[in-house]
């Protein structure tokens, strides 16, 4: 398969792209500087992304971000943090995708719920909980049999490693890499999937 | 207690004025048009019409409509109504009503679950599933033993019935009305109310 990895240099992203060419995928590497450009809060740049690759069969999205914004401040656009690349971006990924992959192709999002309400954390619900009903709710209106799906990684094992916390507590970026590669290879349509 | 009502001109909204008011009540009545105008798009609206008011218990917004629209047509301001004013219009309110509503007051939104994927409804079920996210996980950071919550209420029997459909499969207004009385006159935390 021919695949546009938008995300590419993250942690996750980046062992997608090895689970992938392991697998023997051609894999276009897209991010926010490198060969393929794309910065996900700017829909023209996921246009120009997705155009600037023919005969797409599946595109994945690594690049979704999150922090901890509190209630009671920082201004609307500290607090919002999230919305325009992480719930809005991977909206319009989509929206551009359906019209350009292949028939029978697929859409990979990256989700993440928190297992509970943390201080902080109230926006980073609304964009994972809006992005995964999206998910749920787009998958039946996606055309000529293209499938639609997010990956819920929860915490990685080397994101808690680089934060100097214990890092099994998480899950290893190569197990969540197969999580990914479950939704690329596999025949789930509107689903949300966790690694296992 | 003295309530900021906005959406008080409509289906719902009406109906909690005349619930709230029958309770003995002080209702403001906000909406688009009328003496306290506010716009749920419009941030400074929605500060200017909160600071009208002084020594507020309580602050309800049932100004929130929804619509269907297709996810491969239409332009990205189309596809994403519902976000300025029911999404993000509705977070702005909380984040400002939470310094302004006294102590042990309330805060109550108006949510709405599709019960399951509709054509036309993802963008509609992001709105709804990442302001109910929002609402359970801000709860936990409100201030000064202030209550947030938000009613889904669901089909209301009277919008059906103006639709041309049957009002039977809806729940009546003044039904509706009565669990937006349970959340402001309640103990409740953090929850979706649905109408019993």
């Amino acid at each position: 398969m021919k695949i546009l990895l938008i995300g590419a240099t993250g942690t996750i992203g980046s062992a997608v792209v090895a689970a992938l060419e392991d697998k023997g995928h051609e894999v276009v590497r897209a991010a926010r500087n490198g060969p393929v450009m794309v910065d996900m809060t700017d829909p023209a740049s996921i246009e120009a992304a997705l155009t600037s690759v023919r005969d797409l069969d599946a595109v994945v999205c690594c690049a979704a971000s999150g922090r901890l914004t509190p209630l009671a401040s920082t201004s609307d656009e500290d607090f919002t943090a999230g919305l325009d690349g992480k719930l809005l971006g991977q909206v319009t990924l989509v929206r551009r995708a359906l019209h350009l992959v292949r028939d029978g192709g697929s859409i990979t999002l990256t989700g993440g719920v928190f297992d509970e309400p943390t201080p902080g954390g109230a926006f980073g619900a609304l964009v994972n909980a809006g992005l995964e009903a999206f998910v749920e709710a787009a998958a039946i209106e996606m055309p000529r049999g293209l499938r639609l799906n997010a990956v819920s990684p929860g915490w990685v094992a080397e994101t808690l490693e680089a934060m100097g916390e214990d890092g099994t507590r998480g899950t290893p970026a190569s197990e969540v890499a197969r999580t990914y590669l479950r939704a690329i290879e596999g025949t789930t349509q509107g689903q949300i999937l966790l690694p296992r």
